[in-house]
């Protein structure tokens, strides 16, 4: 028999992939399971996306351009422009999901051997990206103590040898909940400066700051114009994780050519999603304020009942819709995979994403969780007393 | 300014592409272009597929599963089992299209540096994958004299090294038309069992064989079962190329784990194309067939036609809807580029695919050009006046 890839075997299975047999054996045994595991969120599509699909009158579901449809680039502009990021239509590449975005990303800019330095936690597939990229994500620990802020820049900057080809930050963060400052961003831009890098910056919370703090883009800061690679998704904003719809905008001339070769050999991003995306653009004021509004409410109740348990603490996220929460617990992923296995408390378990998976430090996060608040308040208030009855029972509980 | 990948600086442009300019040019000067250039036809996508787009009623469009919906899973598990290929739902992995299917084969099966050995002409993309993968794609020619047959096998067992993993196969063919025999696939079968390698087969015009000969897909072979990565899509034989729906096959249990790692890194592949694709493996017997004759009618309408014209000569093309021409001309490249730039016929010109971007031993083809017979016969029978015209005033012509 003929043996799989080495980089396929050294991709490392996620903690959440692994519970996910553990949570469909719980709904079997006719549980309740609360799932605050994944970014898959309960608020509706727009209605706007949702008309586009019945009123398609094409009868043939032909390729798109290999770049996205033009309609859909135009009106990503006029959306990007709304923050302050001013790019031509030409800058702005279509991907099948802000997932293909990374991957087209490390592709066109990354050889193998190459380094990109990211802060940790991190969104764990980056991981996978730079795998099948041949390429080494080299992390720089945050801490839940400091509230996730960006680790002092002296630590990147530690870390940066001759294969460091950029610096990758994901704002508002996943799995943090962190929002980046003008000062941190600077502190970025004049490393990325400094030493000729590409800064990847995703940015598919962008529409989620919660406290008033201002959304930087990495397209804000000066001088660096050429060297950002911004990472984006209508996944998170319109709520329709599953139409693949995504975009990788540079302005860096050459790469864009370079993207584009990938872009060709797959032919074509997603018809259909495309055409939900561009009509999505023009959800209404009503309904953008009524999510953000709704996660704002979820936000404030999750995080005060979090910190009600004692022994939990959770630092106040200020974007994106999850939080990392540290557990009065041994370990994580055992508590986590003993909540869906052993326990129940009035018919109903919960299941969260197990922070290991988010850090390539060992031993890092280790009694800390990602709680995505994607549920509405009912669910979470139920979901918090299962925890809390969780922590009790546990037998590795610390306190 | 930091630089790009190399392996992106490597990827070949197809020569496709760079005519794609002088296509919209020339559309802009308000000639009728004839394109035959890509595989995308004009014929519907079945009803079923488009109805069940108006019939959603879900509210949220979220993720599917990273292996697909499971109903569309055991769709194709049965619509398989009538092509005798008895494989199980979780042999099935969905995929963004037979592209990300090529992709995710190559990243799960190769590592940089292995080999897998292609009869060229073949599908350009495959090498743009394999340059994705770190892999190098090694080519035994066909020729158009004998057809494009399978060359003989000790031309691919000459080219085995220890680096070599696998074989990959196109069948029915895109360039050529061609359709493996049985013997034929014997061959290649003996070769891939002596050597331990995966068998790469892609099958995606499977619905499209004419002459009566059988259809032999790669799992058909016995022995090798476990060595059989099945490519497919349900893009060509339903007409819904910008659904983005394929699947890789196989029965290898630690190339499925593989698979999936790359697959849950990137969610989901798109959940409306899944609900079309669905929807669309319902298609009547008398969509399918009425599809089926009227590429029977343009095939030999478009072959008959272009072995008329003085100097050209096209094989009888047995499956798919391609077929690769040799021409009366100095250079292909050229000439379809001047026929883009330079030429017209009664207000009109014809886009041709050069043959150069399907072969990568340097001259072949050259003076080949692959014509997609995708539009109706009114129109092929207008390209092929406008061909024998353009062959007539081209200035490198050779006869």
């Amino acid at each position: 028999m003929p043996e799989i890839s080495e980089r396929g075997k050294i991709m490392p299975a996620s903690p959440i992939r692994k519970l996910v047999p553990l949570c469909n054996d719980a709904i079997a045994r006719g549980l309740k399971v609360y799932r605050l595991n994944i970014g898959q969120p309960d608020v509706p599509t727009p209605q706007e996306g949702l008309d586009a699909l019945k009123n398609i009158t094409r009868n043939v579901l032909e390729y798109s351009p290999s770049e996205g449809l033009l309609s859909l680039r135009k009106k990503l502009q006029e959306y990007y422009h709304r923050f302050r990021i001013d790019v031509d239509v030409d800058d702005i590449i279509v991907t099948t999901g802000g997932s293909e975005a990374v991957l087209f990303a490390f592709m066109a800019c990354l050889d193998p051997g190459d380094e990109i330095i990211v802060p940790e936690p991190a969104y764990a597939n980056y991981m996978a990206f730079a795998i099948s990229a041949g390429a080494k994500i080299v992390t720089v620990p945050s801490s839940i103590e400091e509230g996730f802020a960006l680790p002092p820049v002296e630590k990147f900057e530690e870390l940066i040898t001759p294969k460091t080809k950029g610096i990758l930050i994901c704002n508002p963060n996943n799995p943090t909940g962190y929002l980046y400052t003008m000062k941190e961003m600077l502190q970025i831009r004049d490393l990325v400066k400094k030493y000729d890098l590409f800064l990847f910056s995703d940015e598919v919370y962008r529409e989620f700051c919660y406290t008033g703090a201002p959304y930087i883009s990495a397209f804000h800061l000066p001088g660096i114009e050429e060297q950002v690679v911004l990472i984006d998704s209508v996944s998170k904003r319109y709520n329709e994780c599953g139409i693949r719809v995504g975009a990788i905008i540079t302005k860096h001339e050459e790469l864009k050519k370079n993207v584009m070769k990938f872009c060709q050999a797959r032919l074509s991003p997603p018809l259909l999603g495309q055409i939900v995306a561009e009509a999505s653009i023009d959800a209404s004021s009503e309904y953008m304020l009524q999510t953000y509004n709704e996660y704002v409410e979820r936000r404030k109740f999750l995080i005060d009942g979090l910190n009600r348990i004692p022994g939990c603490y959770s630092p106040i996220p200020m974007g994106a819709f999850y939080t990392v929460v540290s557990l009065p617990v041994d370990d994580a992923d055992k508590f986590c995979e003993w909540c869906l296995k052993e326990f129940e408390f009035e018919g109903a378990t919960i299941f969260m994403a197990p922070a290991s998976g988010f850090y390539t430090t060992p031993g890092m996060g280790r009694n800390e969780v990602r709680m995505a608040y994607i549920l509405n308040k009912t669910e979470l208030g139920h979901a918090l007393k299962v925890l809390a009855a969780a922590l009790k029972a546990y037998p590795g509980h610390t306190i």
